[in-house]
């Protein structure tokens, strides 16, 4: 069914069968695989989506093949849902097809530190060889592409974004692109690739280098069974756009658990720290911290200095936080005399309130916030903002007005927006945790459809323009 | 009015009127102060609350008085909302009235750094000296105690608990009690006292570590003026209660902002930092960890040893959670054989999953969890638990069974606190973040109810179980 050049180029290297294939179907479908038939059957794929079991007709509704040598239609991909020890002959069964990709969703491979697992490992790898078919996991959850249909979860989002990422973890591959939800920001590939006994990391990370639908590229990665190549790949990918990497198993506890998750040795701290640091990678230490620094890179850029302004309307949040500034690699330097007296002509109280922490209770209240921060935008010493929202100070005035929430996140948003524009300074919103989640949603949301950067405390904020910094000061190194 | 025995007993010390006066007056009554008006017009003070605005006769739908004097019965504390400039005529006013105790709201004083200010309050502590009357303040939020019917802001909880705060900063003292509702603890006595004119750090800590309704202290302290017995009062709290202090301003940048905030001056970094160490103070760096701590104290108490069990549905979160945990300063020891030959003998798949971390997909799925974390619980190398509970994996199942949450939460929160009781270990339940905001509260709050440690992520848990166990180590080695 499929042509001899077709096969060739998926041997030679292109991963563009993996996330656009033609057709799909699933191996062992059953109602426990419901997050793989719901989002995928309603996809676009949904014309071109098979189910195959051999002991039933119909499961969620659609119709079910005995095998995949019944489906009337050719099938690029093929995802296994079968118990580990089935895998090996409904793989004979997909090359006989002319299946090009089969993502193994099943565990109990390699991962088990087992004899049998390994053993089937290597029977997988076989039968994959001899039809030249590319391998997904196993142990994995495979591929989310919103762009060509391909989901792996209940309620992932249908819209297309610019962020890649790759995971050695299915779990966190799927919470990732939550995250990516609560944070305004959405995916053009996702793939979770567990025990990568085929499609590795090297391979995934050349792909998305290349490819033009992503502008970011997030991984996460517990070990690698082939590193070569890995400098060469990471420098290219690290030139072409950010690469933000969170690298599991960097303690022993934490190497013994990677060894148990996906059966790969973690490879030495040491090592993994300096390759990162020599190809310029943004490394972070938890996903939060990952998805924080991709909103810095999607919706605002590296500040020029370590100089940040913050405005809260909290004098106690102002202190704290000028301490955890300091503590993440910034500062918080005293505006310019200049600053201080324009500030002084719309503050009126003198002294206190005209400092860097602005304390902008009392410009919050007049109105005057988006004025006092251009002024502070054009001090030389900034080269950064951070503006904090608390929603639990801003409820009380929605209850004498409810359309004063819309009018203050537009005008503030568009403030950072110029600020942005105009003077390059990255400027940051964070809206605080509260009591009222719905309320605290809806200002994250309003702020996540203007395309800015919003975060969930200063903390975070900084904690990212200080990533974003250093990665500036690499970069012009490198240059 | 007031006998000179009470006003005397006020005078040498007890600050018990501060949180339990007989009648409560708020000076410069206006719409914009309803964060006093209507919470406490709504408390058990009522009846003995009284407002004073020589201009309005009607503020909120209440009755005003032109002066305190007018006032048809005695006041014992009052509220100034009145500009900085008017205080010491109006506390003349409450001199001549017999009023015990004052709590300035209004800022303008020595906060600014101005001469001015400065001079204001010299003035207001002459004036209350003279009448014997207590100033809490100025520049500052004041009293929460629910117990009495004191509040300072909408929507604080009219349940009492046993946690106390202290704070120097107003907009903080709110946040945590906020923070304390979304973590499901109530409190005691929440005092924001600003400046510090009169009524300091040191007098409220002495107050509180005798306070039968206290079991716990919090303290959020930017620099004191009096610093008088400040290491006997620490010592004394120390030992009878959980002392958990935030130390603003330990930074250059955060002390300069500690200045402009509250007037005072931050000290030494090293001086606090070894003052605290000395009295075993428990440390931390913000409010989430001080009230991540104080849950510790409250539904936990400080593990034997640094040896944790994690059991999560991910294992990516597993290997990232192992290194978070020796990063904090625990360890992920594997279980011992006879743990592991017990965790084979329910769960199928040997090998990987019955380690530490356990990989629970599979326990959390058949519903044998609880009897997982039984056998965990008896190993000799783990003197703690954190479970992970992530909703989003969650909600699927509630779509076939709603009931399916009550159950699981039951059994699992039962089994927690057996496991607390039985084998003496704190058993911690994270409760990751999701895109279903309402889902996660529910989840969160059916094991608040249950009076169980609940951690928005393992990584909190791991780094309070650490605190509380290096708490538990330095008594030890005082005793």
């Amino acid at each position: 069914m499929t042509c001899i050049l077709c096969r060739w180029m998926v041997l030679v290297g292109s991963l563009d069968v993996v996330f656009y294939p033609g057709s799909v179907a699933l191996i062992g479908a059953s109602k426990e695989a419901g997050f793989y038939i719901d989002p995928i059957s309603a996809s676009k794929l949904r014309d071109r989506f098979f189910l195959v079991n051999p002991r039933s007709g119909e499961v969620l509704g659609l119709k079910c093949y005995p095998s995949i040598l019944d489906v009337p239609d050719s099938v690029d991909y093929a995802i296994f849902a079968v118990p580990a020890k089935f895998v090996p002959e409904a793989l004979e069964d997909c090359g006989r097809k002319g299946v090009r990709v089969v993502h193994i969703y099943s565990s109990g491979f390699g991962e088990t530190g087992l004899e049998e697992g390994k053993q089937l490992e290597e029977e997988v790898l076989r039968v994959a060889k001899r039809y030249g078919i590319r391998v997904i996991g196993p142990n994995c959850m495979g591929v989310y592409c919103p762009e060509s249909g391909l989901f792996f979860s209940h309620d992932l989002p249908s819209e297309v974004g610019s962020v890649a990422f790759v995971s050695q973890s299915g779990g966190q591959a799927v919470n990732f692109v939550f995250s990516g939800v609560s944070r305004g920001f959405r995916f053009s590939k996702v793939v979770s690739y567990g025990n990568a006994l085929d499609v590795d990391f090297v391979e995934l990370v050349d792909y998305l280098a290349e490819d033009r639908k992503t502008s970011i590229i997030g991984a996460y990665v517990e070990g690698l069974r082939k590193t070569e190549g890995l400098l060469e790949t990471l420098k290219n990918a690290s030139k072409r756009k950010p690469l933000v990497i969170l690298k599991g198993g960097l303690t022993g506890d934490g190497a013994r658990a990677a060894a148990s998750h996906t059966g790969v040795l973690a490879g030495s701290a040491n090592i993994w720290e300096g390759l990162l640091k020599q190809v310029n990678a943004v490394r972070v230490e938890t996903f939060d911290e990952m998805a924080d620094v991709i909103v810095g890179f999607l919706y605002a850029f590296p500040p020029r200095g370590r100089g940040v302004s913050i405005a809260t309307t909290s004098g106690g949040s102002a202190v704290i936080h000028a301490d955890l500034c300091v503590r993440v690699g910034l500062t918080v330097p005293s505006f310019s005399e200049g600053t201080q007296r324009a500030l002084g002509k719309i503050i009126p109280i003198a002294g206190a309130s005209v400092r860097n922490p602005l304390d902008a209770w009392f410009a919050f209240q007049s109105g005057i916030l988006p004025e006092a921060l251009n002024i502070v935008s054009r001090d030389e010493n900034i080269h950064s903002l951070i503006v904090e929202v608390q929603p639990g100070g801003f409820k009380v005035y929605t209850a004498r007005d409810p359309s004063v929430v819309d009018k203050f996140t537009t005008i503030l948003g568009e403030t950072c927006k110029r600020i942005m524009e105009e003077q390059g300074k990255p400027t940051m919103i964070a809206v605080t945790q509260s009591i009222y989640p719905e309320f605290e949603a809806k200002i994250r949301s309003m702020f996540h459809n203007m395309n800015l950067p919003v975060y969930q405390s200063i903390y975070d904020a900084a904690r990212t323009l200080s990533k974003l910094h250093q990665y500036r000061l690499s970069r012009e190194v490198r240059e």
